[in-house]
């Protein structure tokens, strides 16, 4: 197949895990950034830069590193109001995590306002992250689980959404993106409803926030969780952000030094948030080092973004629905992200994977965190190709020859 | 004064931060390695290296980077398994740091075991994390907390805590070394007390595993806490131990991905210890590098370690108390670790803590998120220099020299 145009030309070159031939002699196919994005130039100097010119601890030191680092956690505060359209800094939470971020609104939130009766609106295309914990939130407080049913396309079913929802729905969380499906959900569409019978909108936004613009307020976004390392980040940082009044009605989940206002013997009171949920040294180097990687995504522009994963994604769907026997999982391609599910009738899923790691075509097997969605589609486990900036139409051809390869191994061809 | 022998010539080159001079002319004087230690090369390299050469995220790929990702992460668990004298590295789960997995403790153990009557044994000179936990668990189950009497010179009562551990003494947590007074408390002695009784015994480490040998099993220790970026390792990482059969009775206090067994739209279970602990991505890169860290200690060894920063309190100590209207907080020498908090007549602790910077020195000022031990001092707010295996005897020259420049400045001199 020749190498069609791509939108972002120079952009692979920014990462360094690809400037190198594997011991095979085979080039880095990477195709597992719905798991994690690898990380530019510019985000890994960062995280060298502060390390070794003025680390210190946050929030505490008058002194000139101390200062200096308390700045540069700011700045990615603002650029994380700024990405997503928050109404102020005070809303951005600094955590481990989206699943950090979600179990903190489950519980903080949830386990604060929920009683039995009420219900949260979940549906079965969520990651385990944004599923256990009001599970057990559930269990807690006595509210009740409805879920929305999907469609055979793998999408929500809107209408009977429209009929679920009701004055007992207290909260609706949903994921931006299917990390499985690549489904893209109708954020403002299910928003509306949602507000119009008093209940909130949490947005797990981990597989969404990477690939299309966000702005919580016009999409009604009440509380939304990403991750830095799928946004080409580091590791060990993630994002909370609630609207104001609501994070003020919000428990925090862990406690310890700077969440507090005082603390005695008897008993404690809480700083105002966001530091109400940032109990504990932060993750300092990599929270900075996220807005790094933010100005990076910002550089590129969603724009160039979605069209250049619009483009790998329609070459993959295609090349791949030319392959005998694979089935692609999920809606059509306007519907969904850079994500693309399959599996082969013949092949263990575990074995396809093992047999494309021998090309380099590095993709993700095994159930992808959604138990319950695997259990709808009926399928025990599936290979997933997902792509990020970085991506070619080159890789698309090194997947389908690494499966023709594969699919021989397996005396399937 | 003359510079004196150190022990650990030519660790300080090891750290970039110190290469440098600052805009005022100064050499860097750190002295808050307490609040979070400058890094080395190693770790630094360490996580450049991981980004730029094989990232991945860990335990969901067969993919080379995955794999290689995964070995790297067992490799940091076996090295934390060694240098804490843990039984099986499944009695190390990865956490965002201390702060964390205190509360992972409080409400994942005590919230399950702790009852209406039970006692939770603390005492006044904890930090903030290892006192709200508790005191939010005992608000949960009705636990009641009591405090260990301090003596005036900073140190457990050790004839009151007899006293007071009985039949209802379910839980002690215990700092290994204060992040104020620099007390080094006795683990073993407190340990065979609380055991005796039948009790465990919670150590936060965040202060004493950097600077002394811990053996949980020889010590006593059921659960232990520590972070990584006061290791000399990354932010955004900290370790959870837990005795095997304790983290079997422990509930999670995150839920989501990697921790789960089964997940249906009706309910779920939990996977083995650690895995149950660690939900959703791992700081995986802060997490290998640790093991730099780690090794990097190993290398320096802590007798040699202990030895210098002894050397240095030691100088320290003597040099602070020529000062006029200086006040040390604390054990003397033999009980302390390389911490020493003051305050000096006539002196707020802020404005001495700026005026040191001027000359680049950076100490730390404020209630060290230790409010009650303040609250029992009757100070509001101290000036603390803490020591790390770069600083040396001329860090402790330059201490003084800044003091008596900021003695001038204040006209108390």
């Amino acid at each position: 197949m020749a190498t069609q145009q791509v939108a972002l030309c120079g952009v692979r070159d920014q990462f360094p895990v690809f400037g190198q031939t594997l011991p095979n002699g085979q080039p880095v196919t990477f195709l597992d950034t719905a798991a994690s994005a690898q990380k530019p130039n510019c985000v890994i100097e960062a995280e060298e830069r502060v390390q070794r010119s003025h680390y210190a601890n946050a929030y505490r030191g008058v002194y000139e590193f101390g200062a200096q680092i308390d700045e540069e956690l700011e700045a990615t505060r603002e650029a994380i109001e700024k990405l997503i359209g928050a109404e102020d800094v005070s809303e951005i939470a600094f955590t481990a995590g989206s699943t950090m971020s979600i179990n903190m609104v489950a519980f903080g939130w949830g386990g604060r306002h929920l009683q039995e009766g009420d219900e949260i609106v979940l549906n079965e295309m969520e990651h385990h992250a944004n599923l256990v914990p009001w599970q057990q939130v559930a269990e807690r407080t006595g509210a009740k689980i409805v879920y929305i049913p999907l469609t055979e396309d793998g999408q929500l079913d809107l209408l009977a959404f429209d009929e679920l929802v009701n004055s007992r729905t207290r909260v609706l969380s949903v994921t931006g993106m299917s990390n499985m499906l690549g489904t893209i959900n109708p954020i403002r569409r299910l928003a509306d409803r949602v507000h119009e019978a008093g209940g909130i909108v949490v947005v797990d936004g981990a597989q969404s926030v990477p690939h299309a613009p966000v702005d919580v307020q016009a999409d009604g976004i009440d509380f939304l969780v990403f991750s830095g390392h799928k946004l080409y980040g580091p590791t060990g940082v993630g994002v909370l952000y609630g609207r104001k009044d609501l994070l003020e009605e919000t428990d925090p989940l862990l406690f310890g030094g700077h969440m507090i206002d005082q603390v005695t013997k008897s008993g404690s009171t809480w700083a105002s948030a966001p530091a109400k949920f940032e109990a504990g040294t932060l993750p300092i180097v990599q929270a900075i080092a996220l807005k790094s990687a933010i100005d990076f995504v910002n550089e590129l522009g969603f724009e160039a973004i979605h069209e250049q994963e619009s483009l790998l994604t329609r070459y993959a769907m295609e090349a791949l629905s030319q392959v005998p026997g694979l089935k692609i999982y999920g809606p059509r391609l306007e519907d969904r992200g850079a994500i693309v599910s399959f599996t082969i009738d013949g092949a263990h899923p575990e074995d396809l994977a093992q047999l494309l790691n021998r090309k380099g075509v590095f993709v993700r097997h095994g159930h992808h965190c959604t138990m319950p969605l695997h259990d709808l589609l009926n399928v025990s486990s599936t290979v997933r190709a997902s792509f990020g900036v970085y991506n070619t139409t080159e890789d698309v051809d090194q997947l389908i020859a690494a499966i023709e390869f594969a699919r021989q191994r397996l005396r399937l061809a």
